[in-house]
């Protein structure tokens, strides 16, 4: 049985936010259970470098913790004077989920970034930020829809993009690992999937004993229920 | 007449509500109107290495702003790799405001760290996290105390510690400045003061013009008056 | 038709040679066609200081890339003064694969850093190197082993550990994607296994076009028989 | 009785030497009696990017201390890769107030910067530094004036900048601290104000027990006279 | 008697080959019995800011040592944030010790950069990579003429440049010391030359008894005969 | 005819005045012409961990400009946050120098740091740095003699060392270059010697074009002679 008493297929209490810092064009505080994270979407009239003058726009994600997200205090990013690791590899994965579903031509010379902030992190801090940062994504093209500032017809934002992790925890395949079972679990996969059900991203790790196929297939199916799941409440959010 | 429509002497709407991280010893989000930080405070078995061995404890500060706290978007000081000036400004300020009213030696050898972090920031920033952090201190010191981790019998929190900034608008001294004020007012001054009205810290600016002794005692008038308020809102927020 | 003509499930040729570097306990030059990494690995008497005293050992790495790897010159990154977010991730994930295989208790109070440098890239730079740091390893702890630094009688190193590419090209499945073909394809992904066929590490990225669960499947029968090869010539290697 | 015999609003011998480093366009060796700061005023055909094109120029300030300026040697901030929070604070002080004296219009888009280097310390650097650094910017502004560099007639200083320390030692308030009564006085102000003696920042801490708004204006009278003192020299060095 | 067995004035085995990096310019894999250099050199077409425009081109270098070169581990520079002092050191000599036989003139308004990365260090890494650097440079010279890139008919590269080290161990001069010899001997010197018996750099070092001119004389004197052969091999490696 | 018109073989106006610093154990002003830096020499009874519990001290060196030693501003390294290579070179070679003059046996398990700050830079700053180092060095050791610290007789510092710059001219060997020769010598050269006329370093070094092995005498000869005075002068200045 799960420490939380959720069935081995149910998500924790999600919730979805919008509006929520009166500056952003768009914003979203995300819960998944005791996971909150805040998310913002600015839009700036600026451009990495590498991408200027080629007619298309660029979407792009930073991620950080506050210091007491977490059981123990962890030292703050700024005063250590860099991101950690784990936090990269974190940031470089929303952006690159978001960006599979975003027009970049039809952005134009824009760059949209999300920052996503853990308020308290109980498991799935990544896959609560990439649920929630589609919302507040999906709020900031609609501000520039709004002011005209897309010329074509094309949809700017082609489907949504949800994220979920799953684990087996004690030999059980379930969705939604919180934190007393991720950090027993023994294999670990996040799925990052469109609202037609296609994958984005798949991450599988087995910190300590190699999982099967047939095991990763029962994680994949499991996905796909929470990512539905989760793709409603992102259309009942911002309907 | 002020944009907000306050008068002189009126403070926007402050709200201090408890408990806001499930893992911290402490915390509070504070609003000062549309400012919104959260605290908290995390309780820790070490030292500074200087401190070591004396018999004391220390309490300390770190602040930061989320990217999108503000109007444009300012750049992560994780990513950029250093705190900024006036982020290290403030925490210091933060810090030698709330070691002020500590009795470092009831406290024991132990360090406490508050950790303001701007969700949303109007003006008064480091006013707020201040107001705000004594709450969550005071919850931290009261979780400690419930626990009995003190000895003797001398209180460790010797007085409440709150702030307000004041500045002169359109010639007339006002207190709590919002961002539309701050950005527009000659003279800026930063009071923290004690609940026997008390000074522990007074900062004051002319970023253009000097100001007169006069002007200086006008606004630490309105401060008092400010700070007798904000006290009595912490005392109702921890009773 | 693959721009080097090799059939779907073709590797380029592989070749492991051991015993490069002098100084090293263990070290191995592995060749994937025109992509060669040079890979050391060093014991030493002591721990990160989480690890301390629990009895266990521990196996991380690091890459790195010389800066004319490349087909245009990339910054040192000694010299731009960190490691960028690529570099973090893949070496993050050479440590986690070489661990999934290495039974760290039997290991003992030891560290083994696994030394990964990219001398030439010609794409499937990650998967080299976990393919070449797992004859560096072995090595390492047969040296260990020669000189009875175990007290056990458990294996050490519990199985092979490989690692290959597959992506989707021109529409076609294709196994070990040279840089010709990664820069074009739509979707890649790297598998991590061991040699008995389970999995260690799974990542699937779609920049552009998300992709079906099928094609995922496809990619993963592929990998499967790379990985089987790959291990055939590890163990031709080390015997 | 102050440890140096002196009674209570007597300054430390004050001297104020121009013309120190041959390169510079205006320089000063301030001494505070044992403390004695190194100031350079350095004149640059450039502006900070977010000043550029607005017909103002800039005027800011750094501040260094020699290693073994104290007592004690402290680390080599250039060698330990950055600059502390003290150093930070006090040499955006000096510029704020020099900047509140300086017609930024009239000056024109250059930059005037002002590098305050500690030679020996022994309490009061920063308002040595500031009394000192109007010297050095006066002479670099004559230095501008001789040159025909000002189109108007306004004069772009338009007035005097000093600033000296007040504290309550042993219960009197006393001017100009020592190292001696720094480390031992409770209460501690910086004053910093124009010739005509209007205040351009205030800065007063407890970092122990808090002080009334009586004893802060005792500070504040002493630091009057010590200012008027202060300007007298000033005029007497430039004349 | 030296530790291997070499006359005091014969070199170690050296080697010199060519072509080993498939994307560079120039590369060459120099070996000085056990210390290995890899060398790579890159034409760009940009130049350091203060030499734009001014009808010249740049040659500057960058040294490096993978992590396991050495008998034991060092850190690796990357993970470090930042090169030492000998790495900053080696690679301002080796950038100066090249560009003193290159006609910048002639070489146009472009930057080769030579990059030295120790694979297996036995002393001897800096005169191993000049020796080796030299043909690498020559390479990409050589790689431009091809390409018709030079206007003028003067040689781009007026003579060779080699280097090699000499020492007093046990109190004979010697050549080319490998690291038994160089951990042990009193005095240190490196020869940078020409092709023509020239001296573009010279560095003697007593860490312990200073040495007498005679002395110095006498390390000269091997090292003539040192480059001499050096150089000698180099026209053979490019012939 | 240089410059300065003096003659090829003559130093600048050289002065060397003790006891600048009041905390410091030694310090020394040292003037080569219009190249000054301040000297100081710190005691600490601590070591470099690898030197720990060996019976040995330890000398090294820290070598700074201050921002306006220079014609041009240059950046402060403390705000760059990294020390540049050149410093890095010279504050190596200080150390180096001194260490070889000094009994590290007879010193103690202690620390003598050197600080080199240069406050007018005219040419010559490293050679001025390490001759009036060793004056800072020798009244730190007279200090500790004083203090009755050493417990042998062997003497702790064993000659005087200095240290002088000679270049070929417009053809002309010279002694002492100052900023306006030594942007225009073609060779360059720094030697420091002992008090008995040995070599500790030498460093020539040839930006544009190789010199022969006589033209190297013939400034080696001229350095003999520079040093030689260079010591009379520090014996004069410690008598």
């Amino acid at each position: 049985m799960r420490p939380s008493r959720r069935a081995p297929d149910e998500l924790r209490a999600v919730s979805l936010e919008r509006g929520v810092v009166k500056y952003a064009e768009g914003s979203c505080m995300v819960k998944f259970g005791d996971t909150h994270v805040l998310v913002t979407a600015t839009l700036e009239d600026r451009l990495p470098p590498w991408l200027k003058g080629q007619g298309r726009g660029w979407v792009t994600a930073e991620y950080g913790m506050l210091p007491r997200a977490t059981l123990e205090r962890t030292r703050r990013e700024a005063s250590a004077g860099k991101q950690n690791g784990r936090t990269v590899e974190i940031q470089r994965l929303i952006g690159r989920s978001l960006r599979a579903t975003v027009d970049l031509q039809a952005l134009g010379e824009r760059q949209i970034t999300v920052d996503c902030d853990v308020i308290q992190a109980d498991g799935g801090t990544r896959t609560a930020s990439i649920t929630g940062a589609w919302v507040a994504l999906a709020d900031c093209i609609g501000w520039m829809k709004t002011r005209n500032m897309f010329k074509g017809t094309a949809p700017v934002l082609r489907d949504n993009v949800a994220a979920i992790s799953c684990g087996i925890y004690n030999g059980t395949p379930v969705l939604d690992l919180d934190y007393a079972e991720d950090s027993e679990a023994d294999t670990d996969a996040n799925f990052v999937m469109t609202g037609d059900g296609r994958i984005i991203e798949v991450q599988g790790t087995a910190e300590k004993t190699p999982f099967s196929q047939d095991e990763f297939l029962a994680l994949m199916e499991l996905a796909k229920k929470g990512v539905a799941r989760l793709v409603d409440l992102q259309k009942m959010a911002v309907a």
